[in-house]
């Protein structure tokens, strides 16, 4: 999909938000926010928002020389994540439709948003999070079109999103398996915000379970500019693919493949491109007219 | 005040926003927030956010020449407001403190926030106002101060807010009178985003009550670069001056004057200097530590 204008400020935010999980001082940020103005000048509002996104993190590492400003952040999620692991693993035992809702629990994970405000060492709360998934209000639920495709399909391909989120879908990915499908899992190579990388598929305890490659770069969503031959293999061999969050919807939503999108639309640009309502949650089946583009 | 990094995104989203009410095409508002984008890199941090959101206004005039674009709007909230001005009248008679019931109604015209969501045609929901006006939750109430201070005041200055929250604001001007005080209302002096200009005033029946003036300029907030004499004149010779909504805030929180700011935080760089949470809503009294600039 492609970048709006309403993507300008929220790329700006999302660079302030990382210098200010940093210890460089208010004149450094000013500067990096200059660099940043000066840059989204140029952006290429065809490319998906993400590509653009990428620009405020490389600034932030540009002025900060910090790496990975998520790294505790990530580590505190999927701790408070695996610490609730069992109760998810019991409601999916306990429950009629046990894939339906293990695709809840992995949309939750989204839900929660293991955004910056929830390192505040408190325990999730439980109780929310077994209500949501019972009430979880889909704006668009394909998952009967889902269903009939999973009966059809063997290879699976799980596009990750966050650290914490990575729990969640841990949930999602043990029953395909159960249910005897081979998954492969996709993580970033490198650190970028809080999304999953092989450490955290590894505290989330998922490399003993599932194949598990990584993207090639460090960019938000799939940034097909430098992707790994691993992902576009796997992504090739899938009868069926699952992506989670909006970074991978930004970058998958044109591509043609047989993809289930899994996401809460925490922003204005991606509702209105799903036709929904801002903080609408989506079971979606990727559709025909958003593009055809061959991997 | 002064402005904070986080004041920039929002700046963009303000000229976005106003760019969406006219119908210039994509390029030209691409071209907008470029040259938006171009002058934020010199703003000077140490002037209250509003100075620096007026350029946001100007570059959206500048591209589009549409020098009011939410003229329809404040009329429309105009309407609204004085749908239910006779229920707020109603509400402030049967109160038993007429006074504090009163500046909750005016309180509660900044809290409904007039913006352009709010143009869908519907009435405002009176029982939500009833509601909001009963349970108002005030993370700052300096209301026993600003009786006390009201006791020994002759003459009060508003400073005015937004069209439609200035109807709100009609009941509480009309309750000072009614107590005997002087009470004169500024207004801008041109159109800038929906703030109250003397075309809405007239529209809600306050130029026959009370004195208005104007600030001389189309600024948000009180903009001392290009304020009228008038406005000095009567801001001098006032006992209390009571301040409506952020821009207000921004701009005489450090200008030493018995001024009581009254306001829903609707952004976090305005909660974090009060002090209060985000959408907080504050009745306070101007403290010292915020400077001590003389008009």
């Amino acid at each position: 999909m492609k970048t709006s204008l309403a993507c300008i400020p929220c790329i700006i935010t999302q660079c302030l938000t990382t210098l200010n999980l940093t210890r460089v001082d208010e004149e450094k940020k000013k500067s990096a926010v200059n660099k940043l103005l000066e840059k989204l000048k140029t952006i290429d509002y065809d490319l998906p928002p993400s590509y653009n996104s990428d620009i405020a993190y490389a600034v932030a590492y540009e002025f900060t020389g910090v790496k990975d400003p998520y790294l505790k952040l990530k580590k505190e999620c999927n701790k408070l994540a695996l610490e609730i692991y069992p109760k998810l693993k019991e409601m999916v035992e306990h429950s009629k439709d046990r894939m339906y809702t293990a695709i809840k629990v992995a949309i939750e994970g989204n839900i929660i948003d293991f955004g910056i405000n929830i390192n505040k060492g408190k325990p999730l709360d439980f109780q929310k999070i077994l209500r949501d998934i019972k009430e979880m209000p889909f704006a668009i639920d394909d998952y009967k079109e889902f269903e009939k495709s999973l009966d059809s399909s063997t290879n699976i391909f799980y596009v990750g999103d966050n650290a914490g989120e990575i729990v969640f879908d841990r949930v999602l990915i043990e029953e395909l398996i159960r249910c005897g499908k081979k998954v492969v899992l996709s993580v970033k190579s490198g650190p970028v915000i809080n999304d999953a990388t092989l450490e955290d598929v590894r505290e989330a305890g998922l490399t003993d379970i599932v194949k598990v490659i990584e993207t090639g770069n460090s960019s938000i969503g799939v940034n097909f500019r430098s992707i790994s031959q691993k992902f576009v293999d796997e992504f090739k061999k899938a009868d069926l693919i699952i992506a989670k969050g909006q970074g991978n919807f930004e970058t998958l939503d044109n591509i043609e493949a047989n993809t289930f999108f899994m996401l809460k639309a925490k922003c204005e640009t991606i509702a209105n491109k799903l036709g929904v309502e801002y903080l609408d949650v989506v079971l979606v089946k990727r559709r025909h007219e958003w593009g055809s583009k061959k991997i």
